[in-house]
């Protein structure tokens, strides 16, 4: 679990969180009812999902051919999510929601995460679902479907993938027929489909992208539906068995208790689905969500890195084993393994990764808030430029990163951390699954580069460099901090050089040789972000620690852990630098049959 | 499984196996029997390890109480082994050996590793165990213990570790107790045993470390004992119970076919050990096999890695999705995913890591097999020193760095590189052991920067700076290659300056700051170390290609990855080189309080 004392510095000292309140939206909160909802979550996470998160993963769900079975308690720590009514947390009062900020609904989640994202999976999709239907549904739609989400009766899922198509929706085969009374019936199979099947709801509410014949080819003809389990009548009540048939459990090295699917529609009868958002206005209705979806992924992977560094902090800090290098005295007592320089170097490296992960999470969330209470166009753009080219690097940095992170983190616990008496190698394999889903973190790249930098020629970058300038300016009045807000200043041009040099590639044409290093360049501009986010706390540390009052212990660790990022971490991107700009083919000049 | 095409490429042609032959050690020996025995062993391997492998992982030995079970073709695949006198590969003819070069032992133990590693480490313990008696114990010993091994009918163990002593061995506390007869009672606990229990063999021989009372402290106090599970009688007829206890089965991410153990020495009755190489010599003892120990590490995690590149290099040839970033029309066909660069940096990257770290491995076996045949003291003792600085290299290097090809392998999978239905997965959380055992990576970084580094006044550093520069001078008649000479020329220019800065820091009696750092001294000359491979490696297919009647797809792969690695991964050595020579304190000044 992330302590209080993180979230409360990330979320009110770092974001501010307390002045979303002066809009209008949030104005029926404060900081009171933001704490209280986390300490709930907090809560509910630590004695209701963390209690089986290891149990959950050992004895995963498995189908017997009728039925999809699984440990107990899963389902009592959902029930226990559905009578908090956290489901409906950023939703709308009209909706039966909370509307809470996205920000403080993610401070929640992180804590799912952190406890056990197996069981967590599922109320997350299922807000997911609820949310694409709040967005693009019609009025019968939101009653019918998104009002039992958000109670919770229900369970959603998103189903886009297919077995020949995952990165590439264009080529999904799923139909969509239309009917006479106006529905349609969908024929295909849909694949990777977590919460595709369980018994843990009433009913499931599948979101199902799908082509009407006749529409255009590719991703322009790809339409979104509403696919229940079970076909309700006017009332709302299940009613008939849609035909939605398990072809099958996926079985994984992570995510075990989360059920992954493969379905059938329309194989052993009809099944029907409800036309969302208009026909052929599929990819516009996920992509209105993916930035917040892809916002869920990073947090989740900064949510198990952070829950690994824990672990083994603990651990680091309870371990005699070995002597100082310099005192090598057997006659001695040993030394809690914390002492050993490269102990730390393993904790310092988790530390650095995880916080500002979660800080760059955080920071997005915000984005998502501002953008939903602004009012004034111009600063709504910006709002929405800055989440645009932010969201892949907050996908894919933590997602990469944060894997490693959990990789030291094993390493502290050695042998112990190699077992399964020690959570540190299921968080490790959980966490595997991040750079994948979502869109891979390859696909990330290429959405960074090949779109979000170029897009409006350049405005999102531009706005993204100026802000972390601003704050470098900002900063730069803590005489503690100089050294990082030069050498932070000197990564932005670094960068910046970089992309204009690329962009100019592009600009000719070689779309081949612009893109043949995207990798590097979002870890380049991703590590430059995360300094940024490291920059920002030590600015709030110093400032806490000069008003006095403050746990000193926390502060200093921030700023130090900031010292490590700046010395040991960012100085790669010169490299990174150097190879993008000579625009290094090798990639895409290796003959195949040399593989 | 590694293709023949690589290991002959490797062997014959970069390091010339065949000529070993004119060592009188191996003069009954030609290239004949060595591709006999490596074929033989890769279609055991194939046939009767491979098959299994992911059997072995799902249903992994348990411990009723009484037995350890385990799905029968562990034994039977065990069977062939002995069958076929592959555990006597590399020993005396006059032991019941083969008296094969260790490189070509190393050759066909690659094989195993590649196919299954859980079920190989049965007989890999069995090798070490049996070379620990041949090199140290009495010629009684050999007759009684030795002998079985080899021949296959028992199986061996090394007892280190213990509960509270991992890798300060100074601090482990199993007892070694004389008796009037000459032999010694045992008590204490051993951890991590592998293959410490199982039905496999008649009777299992435990090499244990313990301390007779009133010796030494710390690890000058420690001796080496045979314990055998069943004590024998005259004849070598297994005979009477010992006494060792298995208190239970570690459960672990991976290596799972392989039993792993928590014993209990003298607890039950009388467990008796019999000492070997003299009391207080046993730290010496296992330091003898330790080079060849940590070289087997590092070969079974190079071999890893080149297993998961070549499912992933399979899949990506066979896998259509999306379409080239230049010509996104969704009416055209999809292309294999191998056509994209982002695959192709994960393919190259495995392929550069993988075939690089089996190029250094293979060539520290080479020095193995120079040095027992070898009858010239200096250079005998240059190789020694060669091998001794490089031991934590080989080691380390292709531990941390195959784990992290294993993780690109999986990517490029994608979902289904997450599941359980492709062997992705399986290696991935497999050769997560290796940068824990024989020794964690930490503790190689400071063994090489901490004592071999400085062995001697520098003389082994030195020894392989020139080394590498005469590789380079000879690659420097290639043209192609020159500007990769230049790169390794300064790499190694950049190398030595780090090494006397620090050497500097170490000679002023600051071990804090000298060692603070040493992980990144280890990447930094292993990354080095990795490129002089390649450059070998490319020099010879420069060489092969000039001489015609060769596979031109095969050699220029080679000049292709050879090419990625100095220009994707070496320049990182010169941001690693700066953090050294600043002599940076950040892990040592991190408050405690403040993680």
């Amino acid at each position: 679990m992330i302590p209080r004392q993180e979230i409360d510095f990330q979320l009110y000292d770092c974001l501010n969180a307390a002045a979303l309140c002066s809009h209008p939206r949030y104005a029926e909160h404060d900081r009171q009812t933001f704490d209280a909802v986390i300490e709930n979550a907090t809560r509910i996470a630590r004695e209701k999902f963390a209690d089986h998160a290891a149990r959950a993963d050992a004895e995963e769900p498995h189908f017997d051919g009728e039925r999809v079975h699984m440990i107990p308690e899963v389902s009592e720590a959902l029930g226990a999510i559905v009578e908090a009514g956290i489901i409906g947390s950023s939703f709308d009062f009209g909706d039966g929601g909370s509307q809470l900020p996205y920000l403080v609904t993610q401070a929640m989640m992180a804590q799912f995460d952190a406890a056990n994202v197996g069981t967590s999976a599922y109320f997350f999709l299922t807000m997911g679902a609820a949310n694409l239907i709040a967005a693009f549904g019609s009025s019968e739609q939101k009653d019918l479907y998104m009002r039992p989400l958000i109670e919770g009766r229900w369970f959603g899922t998103m189903c886009l993938s297919e077995p020949q198509a995952g990165s590439s929706l264009a080529d999904i085969r799923t139909q969509a027929i239309p009917q006479a009374d106006g529905s349609y019936s969908i024929k295909g199979s849909k694949m990777w489909i977590s919460g595709g099947e369980h018994d843990l709801s009433e009913n499931i509410i599948h979101l199902v992208l799908a082509k009407i014949p006749g529409g255009p080819a590719g991703t322009k003809g790809i339409s979104l539906f509403i696919v229940p389990k079970y076909r309700v009548d006017a009332q709302g009540i299940p009613e008939h068995h849609n035909h939605i048939a398990l072809a099958g459990l996926n079985h994984k090295i992570g995510y075990r208790g989360t059920t992954n699917t493969l379905l059938n529609f329309g194989e052993s009868g009809a099944t029907t689905g409800y036309l969302v958002g208009g026909a052929h206005n599929g990819l516009r209705c996920m992509f209105h969500m993916m930035n917040e979806a892809r916002i869920g992924v990073g947090l989740g992977a900064a949510a198990l890195g952070y829950a690994g560094y824990r672990y083994s902090l603990e651990y680091a800090r309870t371990r005699p084993q070995g002597r100082p290098v310099a005192a090598r005295d057997a006659m001695q007592d040993q030394v809690m393994i914390i002492a050993h320089a490269d102990v730390r170097r393993m904790l310092l490296k988790q530390k650095a990764f995880s916080e500002g992960a979660l800080a760059l999470c955080f920071y997005g969330a915000k984005l998502v808030d501002e953008l939903a209470c602004s009012e004034d166009a111009e600063r709504q753009s910006a709002y929405q430029q800055e989440l645009d080219i932010l969201t892949p690097i907050i996908k894919a940095w933590p997602s990469h990163f944060c894997v490693e992170s959990n990789y030291w983190g094993l390493q502290v616990l050695g042998g112990y951390g190699y077992t399964r008496d020690y959570p540190l190698e299921r968080i490790y394999r959980d966490n595997r699954l991040n750079p994948i889903h979502e869109g891979t973190n390859g696909i990330q790249s290429l959405d960074l580069l090949g779109r979000k930098v170029t897009m409006q020629n350049g405005a999102a970058f531009r706005l993204l460099m100026n802000h972390i300038r601003e704050d470098i300016a900002g900063a730069s009045e803590e005489t503690a901090l100089a050294p990082y807000c030069a050498q932070l200043e000197q990564a932005c041009a670094t960068v910046t050089v970089t992309t204009m040099k690329l962009c100019g590639v592009a600009m000719q044409g070689d779309l081949d040789r612009f893109l043949a290093n995207s990798w590097e360049y979002l870890e380049m501009l991703g590590h430059t972000i995360i300094a940024w986010q490291w920059l920002r706390m030590a600015r709030q540390a110093c400032r806490t620690l000069a008003s006095g009052n403050s746990d000193t212990d926390f502060l200093q660790g921030k700023l130090h852990t900031c010292r490590y990022f700046f010395l040991h971490e960012l100085p790669r991107i010169e490299r990174q630098a150097a190879l993008l700009e000579s625009l290094d083919d090798t990639l895409l000049t290796m003959p195949e049959s040399g593989f």
